[in-house]
This record gives structure tokens, sequence and C-alpha cells, in this order.
């Protein structure tokens, strides 16, 4: 077998079973490869960006590594943002990038570029086969480099002759191995800390759903610290019956007033909070200068292991968590169509385990707030900031769970970045319900703009804030990448259009209009 | 002045009068500063690659560096794959990228990247300023930085208080220096090679249109030497009355065929000829082995003064170029519409002047050929070979030539990748018409499977190949950007849909049924 085969089987030997692709020529024995295996399923993306977001959509709710499979230097660059955003997420991803045949590289040919420089730029492990014989071998530490750490950036470089060339047989990738637990003595500075009135447990990665929450959740009851996570988590699970957990405020000045009684934050699993941005004259952080911030387990660190010490050394074994009521949002039947109503409204509709992408940058601000206490779900964000990670991290969300409904609610400017997911989502049939608020501008900036006490909009920055002149058409553009679309311009046609994504099969995009 | 002004000012002092941009909180101060100075042009595109490709176009049409303004870390990445084919093409642009305060970078926050490590894989010159009283100089090198060897990539990156903090007076640009010239010997074995049967001048980045395509002419006709450049250039200079110039076809072994007979082969402007990919058992050029290459003058020398002087050597100055008759395709008025007739029927109808686009990767391969003695135009390509960059520069290049049509020829595949730019085109009133050839496929994709013997194609394979099952809705994905769009199924309708190309005042996009 070549090297591209032995890589494929690799991958299934290794039970890494996706691959999200856009090809090019310099990885067409990859595609042959693939083509012999139909149980390796292969989900096309019009553009690079979806495929690095829907891998990273997929670990999240699979916690399985899906490879990528990207075109040379350029190609990859399509991808960065969205590895970015998995990176941030703590997701495990596979990227597979082609590259010319190593004595090609020797001249200047059109899409001869720095693979490797790009890949360092974002990627926590990088390699580069150097044979056909090394593929398989290589192939398979990615796939340890991508589940290391609880999920990490993993590319291999793979020049087009060592995939064509002979390879060797499959190989297996070398386990997991458990991060180091915190001390004896850190647990109880930790342990005494907690007891006192005004202790937090700051949560995040692993952390903040499964076995974990519910751990926390003990640990929480037991000692009466609260539970904090990040506005940006990659997976929070939340709604009627699941342990209590606020997440952070997007303005540091309000997340400053959450904690703002604490004396002890201890982080597991996520780096300690930071604003988003710095502004002028204010903190970097919305911790108070008072407060102990103890950064007990990082990201990638033992998160279950330390939050299993953490529980035995409280005593939380017995506890039960606190845990939400079921209470659905109100919304008055003649109420106007706004960014709160429809956020209530979709809350309303939403069906038990759905799975929310929230994009809806200023639009989808009360969503959180309003859906604590919603049916149960699982509540994924852009950890890293980057826009353009709804749309395809729906994809991934939806491939990893064929049976739960998925939500992607987005802004009008933050779908625009990877559109093309649409596609996708029709190619696939995939049960997703894209909500995209149109309020016809990058409202988010004309805030940011304000905060800095520009009163006065001139031409120059309206054309950049207002996506209007001319209008996106989203029944137009849903139904050119195939997608149903409803449009709701009051709240009784946003609860038709939601009757009607329950009735379709496949995807609908549903545009409520600001 | 804080710096983001000293740098719009440091902008307009040097002649840098337009800015593509996408900006971002990071970018706030930068936009403020844009506000007070309507007198520079700005151009919002709703996904980074659609500035870097504009930028790209707007150069390689005016000689003109752009700036661009991107979000910081994955916001350039999203501009990485244009700035790749930008780089390729010698276009020179100054990114501007965002980046956090330089204090909140002591924290792991979403948006914290790699942002000079990102730069640096795909820029010539990457510097981040110290403090806002540097950015106004450190401007003015980058400006310097974009326009050296004939047009480079330069990037800086600006936290965001050296945005906000107290600047200095805005800069000028140092002097661009003319690169060295060839030795006496090197021009006296160049001209001695020409004269004799058998020899070419290899020409590429500005040597292919303008004053330096008319040297060159001069001495092919007075050597008797030929005029060859790679199929993929910047921009070529074409039509009737241009001077004859053939360009290598995409194969390998097609453009071996072009080379098989030259004893000498003098590279100006451009590397030396290079197969785009390597294929198992071929060579990685197509030149002969017994023919001498000799690398007279880099993409980035000092193209006009080696043409210079090796017209004085060969004595060319009062020759006159062999140029290009006047003579349309024929096409039968009963013929089918295929890629080869449509190509035909857009050349018949394509004005004076036009500036064409063309990544139509399979459909449009025969409009070269057939396009030769049309009327006048320029003649524009994907030098890098990254997919997406056919509608960004065709905007850049409608910008940076208002009077003159564009014309985009694209595959549907390809237009996928930044189909964004659509809105830009209808926001900015671009004369630009968009044909898509529909084939419903990377078809480019299906040849390169062929080409290495495979004849069945199974189920992952066509899963990543064909752009079907949901195909793409033209019409609708142009109106939803807000563009005029027309279907043309026969040559009859295409026709028509030329003609009310030319009766709309703004951008059109004609869908190319095959």
């Amino acid at each position: 077998m070549n090297g591209a085969e032995s890589l494929v089987e690799t991958f299934l030997e290794n039970d890494v079973t996706v691959c999200f692709a856009n090809p090019g020529t310099s990885e067409m024995h990859f595609v042959a490869a693939l083509d012999q295996h139909p149980d390796m399923r292969c989900v096309l993306c019009l553009f690079e960006g979806g495929t690095s977001g829907a891998a990273d959509g997929y670990f999240r709710m699979s916690g399985k590594v899906a490879a990528t499979m990207l075109h040379l230097a350029p190609g990859f660059g399509n991808a960065f943002a969205n590895l970015h955003n998995a990176r941030k997420a703590g997701s495990g991803i596979l990227n597979v990038m082609g590259e010319h045949a190593t004595y090609h590289l020797a001249y200047d040919s059109p899409l001869r570029g720095d693979t490797a420089g790009i890949s360092h730029a974002i990627s926590d492990w990088t390699r580069t086969s150097a044979t056909a014989a090394d593929v398989a071998g290589d192939g398979a530490a990615g796939i340890a480099a991508a589940r290391a750490g609880n999920g990490r950036i993993a590319t291999l470089i793979l020049p087009a002759d060592t995939a064509w060339g002979e390879g060797s047989a499959p190989a297996i990738a070398s386990a997991t191995e458990d991060g180091d637990l915190p001390s004896e003595a850190e647990l109880e500075t930790v342990a005494d800390a907690l007891g006192r009135p005004g202790a937090a447990l700051f949560l995040g990665g692993i952390a903040t759903y499964g076995p974990e929450l519910e751990a926390a959740g003990r640990i929480a009851k037991a000692t009466g610290c609260r539970l904090i996570a990040p506005l940006f988590t990659a997976r929070v699970r939340r709604g009627a019956g699941q342990v209590v957990l606020d997440q952070l405020p997007y303005r540091g000045e309000l997340a400053a007033e959450v904690l703002a009684d604490l004396h002890t934050l201890v982080c597991i699993g996520t780096p300690p909070p930071v604003n988003f941005f710095a502004y002028p004259g204010q903190p970097s952080v919305p911790t108070p200068d008072t407060c102990a911030v103890i950064d007990l387990c990082g990201r990638d660190g033992n998160v279950t292991g330390t939050l299993a010490a953490l529980e035995k050394r409280v005593g939380a074994a017995g506890s039960e968590p606190d845990r939400r009521a079921f209470d659905l949002p109100e919304v008055a039947p003649d109420a106007d169509l706004t960014a709160e109503t429809a956020c209530a409204t979709i809350i309303r509709w939403m069906p038990e385990e759905t799975i929310v992408v929230n994009e809806a940058v200023t639009s989808g601000l009360t969503f959180g707030p309003q859906s604590r206490t919603a049916r149960p779900h699982d509540f994924l964000t852009t950890v890293g900031g980057a826009i353009g990670c709804c749309l395809p991290t729906a994809v991934g969300s939806a491939i990893a769970c064929p049976d739960r409904k998925v939500l992607a609610l987005t802004g009008d400017g933050s779908a625009m970045y990877t559109i093309q997911s649409l596609w996708t989502m029709a190619r696939e049939n995939l049960d997703v319900t894209v909500v995209v608020f149109n309020n016809g501008a990058y409202r988010i900036l004309h805030h940011e703009l304000e905060a800095l006490g520009v009163a006065q909009v001139g031409r120059n920055a309206r054309a950049m804030f207002d996506l209007t002149g001319p209008e996106l058409d989203w029944m137009a553009l849903a139904r050119g990448h195939g997608l149903d679309a409803v449009r709701a311009d009051s709240l009784a046609e946003l609860n038709a259009a939601l009757a009607h994504a329950d009735d379709v099969a496949g995807p609908c995009l549903i545009e409520v209009v600001l």
C-alpha cells in the first residue's frame, strides 16, 4: 500500500472515522486512498474554514479527533481562523496538509509556500513526513498529539511523493497520558479557601459538562463555593436539572461586578479570567486586586483527576449539586419582535437536548441568560473570538450527534465569513436550524466605537460598519446554497418559522429581521 | 494626534489612498482615524480574503500600494491565501494588522495569537510598532517595503495602545532603489544566445505589459528570439495591436512541447519555468535538459533597466515589434453552448480595454488562446495558484480603473471561496461582469485523479469532487449579495445576457450552464 493508503488505514485503526475535506491536486493520492475506504466519512466543505470549524464542533460534541484535508500553504491559511477557535476551545484536530513532492520544492512553483511556518503559527504539533514509509507512524503520532492535553491542534504535512511512495503497515497511536495532579498542599490551600464564603471555581474545557461538571457541583454544594465559567466556553451543559453554573458577561466592567466579592478564584480547565480586549485606562482582568487567583489546572491539564482529588479532599462525595429549575421565559402575545423577544421565543421552542451554537454577537447576548432554565441543552460559543465559527461548528456538531437538533444562532455579519457551510448542511442533510439575526450591521463595532467616546460616525466608519447598500438577501443566500428558508418579521412569523423547521427534514434557515 | 491618526496621515502623504478593510475591535482607533479623512477611500469586504485579493488586483492595475485593515491573528489568517497569490504576483500591499494592547498580551485572552508568526509565514516585511510615536515612521517604512522589489507584502502590526497613544507627525517613505543591472559579460552571453535561432525571453512581472513589453518586443524583432510568459502571470497585455507574446500551457508535457526546440531561455521578471505540480515519474520542469536557462533578472529585480540594457546591447532601438492582428473567434449561430463556444462568444462581446480576470480553472482554458487577437485588453490570472483570487482581484482592478470594464471569469467551485466579494462589487457599484461557468464540480480534480490512473471514481472521491446534491443556485447567490444576475443555457441566452450586462450600471453576474 502507498503512504496515503497507510494513513487512511491508520486513521481507521485508531477510530478516526471522519474527514472534513477541501482537497486539491497535491492531496489526490489521499483522495484515492479514502475512496478505497467507504467506512471513512468524508464531508466536503466548499471553503477550508468550514473544515476546521466542523472538526472543532465534531470534537466538542463527540470528544473524538477528526481529520481535515487541506491544500498546501494557502489552503491551510483559509482554515487558520477556525483552527484558532478550535485551539482555544481545546479541540483535538489532526490536519493533513498536502505539500509538493520533496524534489519539487527546489523550484519556485506557484503554490510553494511556507507550509511549516503557517502550521507552527497555530498548531501545537507539526511534522512533515520525510518518506512514504514514515507516513503511518507520523499519522499515529499526530493522532496522539491531537488527543493529548484534552485536545490539541496537530498538523501532518504530507509531501506528494510520501503519499504515492510505498508505505508501511498502519500504526497505532500511543495512549494519552494523564497529566499531573495538584499537590496535597495545593489541595489543602484550595479546600480551605473554598470553605470560606466568597470563593468560586472558575471552570472551562471539559469541566463544564458531563461527570466533571457534576463533580464540581458536588464540591460547590459541600463547600458553599460558586461555580463560574467564562462567557466563551467550548461546551456548557445547561438548562433544567443541570448543575448551577454562571457565565461571565462580555463587558469587563460587568464581569468585575460578578467577581467583586471574591477572595479566591480557583481555575480548573481554563486560564484565569481576562477581558476580551483592553481599553484605555481600564484593567485587563475583571478580578479584583484583592482576589487570590489560583491556577489549579490548566486547559490541557488533568481536569478530571483534579476535580476528583478536590472532591475527595473536601468530602463532597455524597453531596447533591444545586440544579436549575425548569422555567421558560415568558413572551407577551402582542410583543414586538426584538432580539430579546426573538431569543425568548426560540428558547420556548427549543427541543430537549438541542445543541446551541451561539455566535449572534449582539443579538444573542440575552440568549444565554434567558435559557438557563430551558429544556436541557449543550451551549457552544466561539472560544477564540474569531468570527465565522458558528455555521461550521454547527456542521461538525450535527455530524457528531445525528439524533440531536442543532440550533445555530448567528449575526448577519458573522454568518458571511463562512457562509459556504450552509451548502454542507444541505449536502449532508443535517438537522440544523440556522437563525440569522439580521440587523444590517456589524453592530458590535458600533458599540466598540462608542466605547471610545466617538459620538459622531462619519462616512468611512459607516461604510465599514453597515451591511446595507445593498442589503444581504438572506432568503436568496440560503436558497442559493440549497437550503430551505423562512423570513420572520414578527413573533407570529417566527413561531410559524420554528414550527416549519420542525417539519422539514434537514436544515432550515430562519431570518429574524431586527 | 494619536498613533492611528499619524498612520492615516502618513498613508495620505505617501499617496496610499485606498484601504480594503474588514476591521474588528482592536482596529477601532484606526477606523476612527480613517473617519476623519474622507479623502481615504475605505472599501468594506465581508471577509478578509476579499481585502487581500482586492489589494492585489488594485496594485496590478494601478501600480500603487493599497492598505488592508485586518483583525489580529485569525483575521489575518483569513487574508493569507490571497496574500500568497499577491506575493507570487509581485503585488505591493501594506497590511495593517491590529493587535492587543501591549500590556494585554500578558494574558491568555481569546483572540491572542501568534500575529508575528503568521505574518512571517507570508510577508516579506513584518514590524510590530513598539510605541505610538513609532507608528508614523513604521508606516512609512512599511510603504517603502511594499514598494520595494517591484512590489512586496509588508505587514505592520499595531498594538491597540500604539493606536490610541500620542503619535508623531506623518512620515515620508524613502524612495525605492533600483536593483542591480546584469554585468556586461552577462549581457554579451545573452545577446549572443538570442541571436541564434532557438532562443526565447521568458517574461513575467512588469515585463508583460507597458513599456517593458514594448522593449521586449523590439529585442525579439531585432534578434529573432521568441517571447514567452508563464500561464499564470500577474498582468499580460494582449489583443489586437499588442506585442506577440505566448503563454505556456498548464500541463507540463504540453509546456515541454512549446519549449522543446530551445537552446536558451532568458528569464526576466519571473523565476524559470516550473510545472504546477510534480507527478510520479515526470520531470519538475518543462525545459529540455539541453536548454540553458539564464536567470537574468528575478521578479523583484531591475526589470526595466535590464530590458533597456539588453535592448541597447542588441541594438534594437529602432525595431518595430511583431504585433497581433485583430481577429475575433467565429461562433456558428447554431452552435451548442460549451466552454469553448461560451468563451468565444464572450470574447466577441468583450469591449476594448477590458480587464479580464480568469480563474475559470477548466472552463476558461480556451479563453486565453482564443482571445489573443481580440480587442486590446489586460489579462490577469491567479499567480499563486490559491483558489479564490478572481472575485476579489476583480474588485481591486475595478477600483483601480473605474473607467474600464472588468470581466471576471470563474468556475463554480472557485467562486465559492470568496463569494462575499460579490457584495462589495454591488456596494461600490463596480463595472464588473462576473461569468460563472457552472459545471457542478471541481472538474480540475476529476482530471487530476485521472492523471493518477484512477479510472473508477467511488463514493468518497465523488463526494469531494462534485458540487451537486444540492446544486448551487447562482441566480439566488448573486441576488443574495445584491447583484443583478442572468442565466444562460444557450449561446443565444449568453448573447442576451452580455447585452444586458452592458445595459446595467454596476455589476452583473452571468451563469453559463455547462
